[in-house]
């Protein structure tokens, strides 16, 4: 058997968090029948839209590592998918990447119009931080909320996914090193990882050495997961990956086949999940979720 | 002497506050010389572009108000100011407002091109709740300051800013009530407004009654402000109020002059204004900032 294909799917385990992290969202958004009906329904659109739930597991899972398993996780797990689908909403926009198609179906422009979908994803940033300064998501104290909501802040602005967005702009025709290119990445779409496993970490109280070995694990997961983006972009199906093959290319966009070919980027993907796994390697049968998610990041087909 | 000009101008009280609020907004960007250096200018050109600071004033002279002048008010008032330039630039871009002028100045897109604006207002946002997570901030609580980051959320979202901004797209063209128009803009304007009294009430310990004074005080200078806005749009010159005078009804906008003529926006203008200073007439002279700034709403020249 094929220890890849294996992995590229989800074990009931983590398949059991995406199912969590379905119902929490499902229930903070605002609901869709009131008089700014069109806005609330952009959000939904944008977030209900079958996304693979990778932070919120990474939430949940880096939580567990840590022993906690309760129901404050479901808040900072909802936070960083709703910055996430807002990131998303926005990159689509036609001033950005111009993408029509996301997740197999037309992305939230295509539908809503690009100001509705501007100001969705507007209204997703800010409920991402009410969720975390929300009393009702009890049980974790003050302090603790606060660190969540600064890590949260910090990896969505200017020096985290805004900033990192606009060095992939500014990367568009220009040719990139592989260490700017893994630089902007970490920007980009590695703040945000690191920001949902720092979550599920400080809600489990965990201390500096804990916080320290999941930075590098979360850090490692997520260049890992571009560097399988970059990969399934040239090698992937429209109808599989769910948005517009050989579309980084066609944009000229910087990738890491483009800058270092089609093996190198596989070698660069196991020396990546080699880590992530060394990361949390001493935390035996506890890290079990952020294991698979490791392997899963760098295996999946879309 | 005519007292709605000698009340058009800014006291050296209130004057004084906007030198500190621009201070404080200098000092709480990323600098711009760095690598992301494109969104950096953006984000500062989009904020240190000479804005009257009504919300950061507001935030100040709140907790004046309450016996309270502490550097900690120094991140709401930029976190409010954040919140507001961000949603110009947003509300700038071709897709809503399709401004090209601002403050006298060309909108951010028209220097920086449309993306770069997208980006830089998503990470105004973030930044202003960072600030008021961030513990250097000091000397506020933690519950307090969760307290006001769940204010900035609410106030910034589905139910607050962005929400009034979906309503106001969707007024364009259609005939609105009065009671429609005014809802639309305690969300779209006021909320920030009402936001901006609570963050410095709260910083100050205020008590229920103080905050329910507060609120309603807000709200009245929130709608004074909007209908001010309007008449101004009817009245006012483009090089006096810094935008292009006319274009609300060029676009087909409902506002007060259309709705409820020239006449009774001035009357609905001054029983605001009364409002306003009604709610926080016991207060005396502590309230003199709030009353100056009740004043000026209603009378400003841009």
């Amino acid at each position: 058997m094929n220890p890849n294909s294996e992995s590229a799917e989800l074990g009931p385990a983590l398949q059991s968090l995406v199912t969590r992290a379905e119902r929490a969202l499902q229930d903070c958004l605002p609901p869709a029948v009131h008089a700014s009906d069109h806005l609330h329904r952009a959000m939904h659109y944008a977030v209900l839209g079958g996304g693979k739930r990778l932070r919120p597991m990474l939430v949940y899972a880096a939580a567990q590592a840590c022993g906690e398993d309760g129901p404050a996780l479901d808040a900072a797990a909802c936070a960083v998918e709703l910055i996430h689908a807002y990131s998303l909403v926005h990159d689509d926009l036609p001033a950005m990447d111009d993408d029509a198609l996301r997740r197999g179906r037309p992305t939230c422009h295509m539908v809503f119009g690009e100001a509705m979908a501007i100001l969705a994803g507007d209204a997703l940033q800010a409920l991402a931080f009410e969720l975390l300064a929300d009393e009702r998501a009890g049980g974790v104290e003050a302090p603790v909320r606060i660190a969540m909501l600064r890590t949260l802040g910090r990896a969505c602005g200017a020096e985290g996914m805004a900033g990192g967005q606009a060095l992939d702009l500014a990367a568009v025709g220009r040719s990139l090193g592989l260490a700017e290119l893994e630089y902007m990445h970490g920007c980009k779409t590695g703040a945000l990882i690191r920001a949902a496993v720092r979550l599920g970490a400080l809600v489990s109280n965990a201390d500096a050495d804990a916080l320290h070995a999941l930075d590098t694990y979360a850090s490692a997961v997520g260049l890992a997961f571009q560097v399988r983006d970059d990969i399934l972009d040239v090698e992937g199906e429209s109808a599989v990956i769910g948005k517009t093959a050989g579309k980084d290319a066609a944009d000229a966009k910087p990738t890491f086949p483009s800058i270092i070919g089609l093996d190198a980027s596989r070698a660069r993907l196991a020396e990546l999940t080699d880590a992530a796994l060394a990361a949390i390697a001493p935390w035996g049968e506890r890290a079990a979720s952020l294991r698979e998610l490791a392997r899963y990041s760098a295996h999946r087909a879309h």
